[in-house]
């Protein structure tokens, strides 16, 4: 393992986990070669005859799954703080007496901090995926055996698509499915709207278990995961808490500060004709970015015109949107609330989609770059617009990626942010970890003051004679200092405790484990 | 080349067009080893970043498809017998001076015959691919350059998923599309309903191209075709003639006689207790099939019940049943009238299938095995229930296989043909071609008397004390040769002209040159 410079000037290696890894050359310079992943070809002969693929439990299932030391494991976030299934999956292998698993969420939750204790006993040896909270605190402190990798929603499924990542077995909660394996979130307690997150699973992975407490007649339709795909379906008693899987309510933000910065950010894409008759946006389902949404939905509502789509997590908010007609179709990837739910059942402008179509940067094109301007969040930006969104600045990584490097390919995009978090400046010299760069963010949004990235003369000219408080990134950054005072580096040891993938699959960034001293 | 004989007892090529083939082995028996194909990995750098990927013609595309001799072309058959479209692209790689094609389309028919010129000229080496009619007799005659090589639809599926066929460029007419690709038939002039047979194409297809005739706005839904897998869209005028891609009406037949067989095919399958509530059919869109359903509709009614599911291609008379709530789902694999696709549209319960999820037979199962009862027709039939279903008795190739072999794996396949067709028996001591195992067809119903085979000592036994016309198959095929006499074998040449594809990629037989004394 060597340290090496990569294009970003980030200090990164060239072997992760014992295998060599590419470091990150720019955007959209590294071509990859070579041929999509093929996993072995199945036979109708060795499956039943009449489409039953149901065995007892888990436990057979992964029995006859041949779960082995060393194997690649992968699970869906879908039930997100709720899950209980990836828990359950490491509890049967740590009583077979398994060792030294992969486990490849698509991301895992302060839920999975249960699987601690298989990190500790070497059941599990290493997570490749994003880690919220406590098990990312425990990676931070050096207590992963393996390297973590953090790969996007696309990244995943680029690296499932490549054969950089090689599932042995998914394991993917259905909250419906027949016996044949056809599966889809749409019904049951354990509704979650739909199961983009598995689709690269259940296409690329050697053997694929549906796990249900909701058996359906088939046809399970529509089906989100398809059954012809499916080793093995099995009963549990519940896949989840649905009151964590699914917020009952999703909420905007009452925070003077946060609306502030929505709204500012709204009248931002107002100013710049971003919000025209047609047009396209995608805004998460943070406090912060449901209120850009309603401020979106009133403009358009005063100026009479639709947009076409929007993209990402759905919510009441989003919904209520779709269904007063001020856009055609919800592109959805994940589904936040019960309004959410209810609307990809009800709606049919409101649409499933899946890392595939939306994210995954080998493919033909992909859906994030049609889409006209993107709200996210971030824990840092520096002077270069370069973002991070894992680490905070004391270099604890307690965050997933998600889509957010996808998403910076949008023909805008826009990131509010306070200018401060508990007197910790947010606009710093350099980020602390380089998850996206510089050259694919547009603007940042604080509550003093509106940046402009200097490649986007348009945007600096469409705004120039505006009321807006536009600002350069230096000045933003001057105010945060001389108001926090000039931050002190993290105290991090040389030892990297996970890598981040870029898009692509090369390495943009390293994370480094935190020093003993600064816990 | 060597002649050698098959686990069915034909004697078949163990080489085709220079590559070597596998012999049948026996229903389920070939075990198929290695990984499914991968296509290159593409780079959405590659690609437009608003996802625009409208060329102005045809040509350009192919140009940029970098179409060049040798190659593999394929094409959809939803036009059925009004495609414009195979034969525009032949015509262009005819004025770009390409020799040696592989056309590979998921079946050809007698709007086709234009495409002569191209076989004889050198532009097309071989069709693999069903020949419906003009082009069948070309090649039974051996006008052909290369040898045909025909496969069901989920055996195409097989072979493309396999890289058993690895397609150069995928030339898909979609009724809709947007400039990102996204395609499906239900709408525009060219409105087929759906596109199922182009789904393998575009997954693993190097180059894909779209062509429309109704390009409409992203995003295109549901996207039948994703365009995250294709490379090029391109507008044409016209994608076909309307009249002759979906006919107006479908028409049950009204000669007595096919009536009769219907019927009789019907009753069979009340007095074996099929037709039970929950239960599952399939039968085509020919008169006797169309006829099968009403009868199927009215025990329904008359009962009181319903079917979980009807799969097969979809006509007003299926839509009627769907409609008056009969049945919960059409698993629809091809629409052949405008209710079909008004239908599709419009119901949630007129499913959209492809021959990945209906027939794959290298997959984890698929649906034509949970099919209780499935109505076909055939060429042929011998003492062992084999049958054929490509030529007539005479030699000729003038039939596809279309799904054929993969409704065989349905619970119960029953055959309603006439004894004789022209004075020809129908029933033979041996089938010219096998298509189908005897071992996987249960019944033949003719005007004259129902034939079990002996291996469903079940159906034999529920049956018996019906009172059903119940006679051996030795039965019938005296009573056929009585009134017809003993026919002459075809007079046939050694050279092969096609081989025949089981679904599992072996050769199960090879169609001979028509001896030109014949003809």
């Amino acid at each position: 393992m060597t340290y090496l410079t990569n294009a970003a000037g980030r200090s990164v290696i060239n072997e992760i986990n014992g295998e060599p890894s590419i470091l990150f050359k720019g955007v959209g310079k590294f071509k990859p070669e070579g041929n999509k992943h093929g996993p072995s070809i199945a036979s109708c002969s060795d499956y039943p005859s009449d489409g039953n693929k149901l065995v007892n439990d888990l436990r057979e299932a992964l029995e006859r799954a041949d779960l082995r030391d060393g194997m690649t494991i992968s699970t869906h976030h879908h039930f997100r703080n709720g899950d209980f299934l990836a828990n359950l999956v490491f509890d049967i292998a740590h009583e077979m007496g398994v060792k030294g698993l992969r486990w490849f969420p698509s991301a895992s939750f302060p839920c999975h901090a249960h699987l601690i204790q298989y990190l500790e006993d070497g059941t599990i040896q290493r997570i490749e995926g994003s880690m919220n909270g406590p098990l990312g605190k425990f990676v931070s402190e050096g207590g992963m055996m393996g390297t973590g990798v953090l790969r996007s929603h696309g990244g995943r499924y680029q690296a499932i698509q490549d054969g950089e990542v090689k599932i042995d077995i998914a394991v993917i909660g259905a909250p419906a499915a027949d016996t044949f394996g056809n599966a889809n979130g749409l019904s049951g307690d354990s509704a979650c709207g739909l199961l983009g997150f598995a689709l690269a699973d259940s296409q690329y992975a050697e053997k694929v278990i549906v796990a249900t407490d909701n058996l359906v007649e088939f046809p399970c339709f529509p089906w989100q995961i398809q059954g012809n795909l499916v080793d093995y379906v099995v009963e549990v008693e519940k896949l989840g808490d649905p009151s964590l899987i699914i917020s009952g309510t999703t909420q905007i933000t009452r925070s003077p500060d946060r609306l502030l910065l929505a709204e500012l950010t709204a009248r931002f894409c107002e100013t710049a004709g971003i919000i025209r008759d047609g047009f396209s946006f995608q805004s998460g389902a943070g406090g912060t970015s449901l209120a850009v949404g309603e401020y979106f939905k009133n403009i358009m509502r005063e100026k009479g015109i639709k947009a076409r789509f929007a993209r990402g997590g759905s919510n009441k908010y989003l919904v209520s949107i779709l269904e007063e007609g001020l856009v055609d179709y919800i592109l959805d990837g994940q589904t936040f609330d019960l309004e959410g739910v209810r609307s990809m059942a009800e709606n049919p402008g409101h649409v499933w989609t899946s890392p595939f179509t939306s994210y995954n940067y080998h493919g033909k094109g992909n859906f994030a770059g049609m889409v006209d301007v993107v709200i996210l969040g971030a824990t840092e930006v520096d002077l270069q617009f370069n973002a991070n969104v894992v680490t905070h600045s004391d270099g604890y990584l307690l965050h997933g990626i998600g889509g957010w490097q996808n998403c910076l390919f949008s023909k805008t995009v826009i990131l509010p942010i306070p200018l401060f978090r508990d007197r910790v400046p947010v606009v710093r010299d350099r980020v602390t970890t380089l998850c996206g760069p510089g050259e694919l963010i547009d603007v940042i949004v604080t509550e003093r003051g509106i940046a402009i990235n200097p490649l986007r003369t348009d945007l600096i000219e469409l705004t120039k004679s505006s009321y807006l408080p536009i600002k350069t990134i230096e000045e933003l950054k001057s105010e945060a200092d001389r108001i926090c005072g000039i931050p002190d580096p993290p105290d991090l040891e040389e030892r990297v405790v996970a890598a981040i993938k870029w898009v692509d699959g090369t390495v943009i960034d390293v994370v480094h484990q935190v020093s003993a001293r600064h816990r």
